[in-house]
């Protein structure tokens, strides 16, 4: 057994712990992982969007050669959908396998004007990597690329099996990756899933998230009439699908701020004492969270702390809101339809499908007289939950206290990373989920961006993690 | 005194009344007066566009032009805004003055993928003139300068004095109009002021409408945070600006389709048995109203009848919501803003400015914590009637029978031509509203049309109204 595979049970210090090497390693070669990953962001792999599907083909491509180039065996797989990259590395007889998942596709952009600077022009300026993409989630998986081809260069090679899956449809909801899971169950399985698509609960904060929302995301289009009509002429005598619209959606939701459809709350695990406690213990600065995202207050469901309500509640929130004229000056149209685009976040055990049907029931029935409704669900995830005493949880808390020399913290998120069930169910790993980004890097909004400190102790804490966890589980 | 200055008070074959050899004319100058037409259709004035202002004063420049070539003369007026065209027939001393107003402007074509053919490439397909602007107004104003032309060429000149004010902003609220109108009082100044900007109440059924509803444009914008936000990592703990608009907007009306906002109603003249019943014998064929407007119910407030509630009654309509994303596919954003566009359809007495008051004040009362609400007020216009005991009236009723050979109608319209207040108090006209669209005309809508049949029996109307007016009003 090489000492990368020895055991530690001690603390940071220990050798599989190190990081001195590594530190070095990423002095030597700080430019050259930077300059990577703005290649990599270059690429608008906005799987939204039909006419990108080019661009997302060829970060695929890149992101493949880039595992290449750090010694794993990479390919391409076509999906009905944007493809999968998976990678493997050369067989280490006996050892634990590690499943890094990632993903290279990114959010649309718009609205563009609120850049500051283009979002697929990527700049590292001020110790920041701003561009689209750079946190969710190039960023992040690309740290594992360039921890796995650094493990390579100092150590000769890995401790243990690593896979990649670095798939191209997180940003609209991973249509396909469940079933490309269970086709290649036999090449992916492992013991241990490391996700980063996260954030730490503050700076410098080591963090290990235990707990994802889910998600039930829903597109709902109403009809009122054949063509828009003159509100002089026909005002008073038709519905109005906007009017239409706001009342159904006020309806979803209470004064209380709780959501106000039959049956939305009945799977939901409540917090517990000993949940609120360890979550009103998790460092968290609620002026820096408000004045971060320019708000005056910070209102939500009625009987829970914001931190609670952020992490551990469901929410129902309206992502856009579209029809008929906004343009400068006036219009005195009464459209023919309207849309909204709505979605509640879940918590465990919500079902995704089950609420997306209450949801469609509840605006159906509030739908007034001459209006016609079309819901569409766009997809969804269930919510997570990983178990605390699992070794890898602890061997992965280890390596971060010592790359960042103070003890990880554990948090639940706010977000959803639906492929963690799956990455659980399918492949039988336990989700270790090794956050790298902050919660200010304005994922999904203008001006996203990464910290170059935070991309290069990500690498670190890959790097380390990878040997603790192969010291923590052994041979099997 | 000529024989078009004789006084008539039997019927439609009296001299005044003849339209013999205004049918003939138009006989012989149809493809002409069409296609002059058409030449003004195809100048987009869109007044609410800053790009188009050009367009607006090219059309102003047509219209002046034509009522030059009618024997007129015609000035174009600068404003602050897009320009007044005015025009003044030669004198004839001690007869009656007539102002006859109009708009060029016209209202932005958007969706532009939902017209069957260009906008501003009209046709003349089967009896119908495709365009926008064919009905509202350029169509309508356009035949009375060619009424005034026929008579030029039939009569040698005209049995009154006309005046014509064309303006290019009617569609945004005719911002520069009234001071316009008081600085120009004195050339200005009429007995009566012909309108022509609404729909007869059926096809082949001569309508004066002498009721209009006001209006009053409110544009609603809230604001939560100072960038968009990550519904995973900030729902739930911040306020959503689309929900929040779908609540306050909600708010706005009842359940029994009433304006649930204090005071809205106090002002309204409410019908009394006379009007109920005059309105229960306009032809109206509901069937057609909905089969036309492709709708399913014609819900709205209680207690009222469908023609009552479109003509006589004030509304609520939302024109617009905008925010966040609605395009293709997901994207999880908790935008930082929203807006939405509305307005109250008003009837006598209620006065614009208090009703905006009213409903901004109402509105931000109902804002939730943590949204700034901005409400500008983009215009609006009072409600109208005219007095039906005047002899205009008459003369008008007896011009426009002979022309279709059968009785006017008296209506009431929902619309609102907020610049007939206006011709009324400062120009001391009688405001006498000679309908010459159709209801199905898709005003402000794609695929707008005038009947070319509308279009000749609108330039026989008006040049036999200015000879029966001439006759009925006498000299002065």
């Amino acid at each position: 057994m090489s000492p990368a595979l020895q055991r530690s049970e001690t603390d940071s210090a220990s050798p599989v712990g190190r990081t001195a090497d590594v530190d070095a390693y990423l002095d030597a070669n700080r430019e050259r992982v930077l300059a990577e990953l703005l290649d990599l962001l270059r690429i608008p792999s906005v799987s939204t969007d039909p006419q990108r599907a080019g661009d997302v083909a060829r970060a695929a491509d890149f992101v493949a050669e880039a595992l290449r180039r750090a010694g794993l065996e990479a390919e391409v797989h076509p999906t009905a959908g944007h493809p999968v990259v998976t990678a493997a590395s050369p067989p280490v007889a006996g050892a634990p396998t590690v499943v890094i998942y990632g993903h290279y596709d990114v959010q649309p952009a718009e609205p563009l004007e609120a850049w500051a600077t283009p979002p697929f022009e990527p700049l590292d300026v001020d110790g920041r990597i701003v561009g689209r993409g750079a946190s969710d989630d190039k960023g992040q998986f690309f740290a594992h690329v360039k921890a796995v081809e650094a493990l390579r260069d100092l150590d000769g090679g890995l401790p243990l099996n690593v896979r990649f899956v670095i798939e191209g449809e997180e940003e609209i909801g991973s249509p396909n990756l469940a079933s490309f899971l269970r086709e290649h169950r036999a090449e992916l399985a492992a013991d241990v899933a490391l996700v980063s698509d996260g954030a730490m609960v503050a700076p410098e904060t080591p963090t290990i998230t235990y707990g994802l929302r889910g998600l039930t995301y829903l597109t709902v289009r109403v009809r009122t009439a054949g063509r828009d009509l003159h509100s002089g002429a026909y005002g008073g005598g038709v519905a109005n699908p906007l009017g239409a619209l706001a009342s159904m959606l006020a309806g979803l939701k209470g004064a209380d701020g709780r959501i106000a459809v039959a049956g939305f709350y009945d799977d939901v695990v409540e917090l517990d004492d000993a949940e609120r406690e360890r979550l009103a213990a998790v460092p968290f600065d609620r002026d820096a969270f408000m004045a971060d995202a320019g708000i005056a207050a910070t209102p939500g469901e009625a009987g829970y702390g914001l931190l609670e309500r952020l992490w551990a509640r469901p929410t129902l929130d309206v992502h856009g809101l579209g029809g008929g004229f906004v343009g400068e000056g006036t219009k005195t149209v009464i459209p023919a339809e309207g849309v909204a685009k709505l979605s509640c976040r879940l918590v465990a055990k919500q079902d995704p499908e089950r609420i997306a049907q209450l949801l469609e029931a509840h605006l159906r029935r509030s739908a007034p007289e001459g209006v016609a409704v079309d819901v569409a669900v766009e997809g969804g995830g269930e919510p997570a939950l990983t178990p605390l005493d699992h070794p890898a949880v602890a061997a992965t808390a280890r390596a971060l206290e010592a790359v960042w020399g103070r003890p990880a913290v554990f948090a639940r998120s706010g977000g959803s990373i639906p492929v963690v069930v799956e990455l659980q169910r399918v492949l039988g790993a336990v989700p270790v989920l090794l956050d790298m980004g902050l919660e200010d890097d304005r994922l999904h909004a203008p001006n996203e961006k990464f910290e170059v400190r935070n991309y290069l102790q990500g690498i670190r804490a890959s790097a380390v993690t990878l040997r603790t966890l192969a010291a923590a589980l052994g041979t099997r």
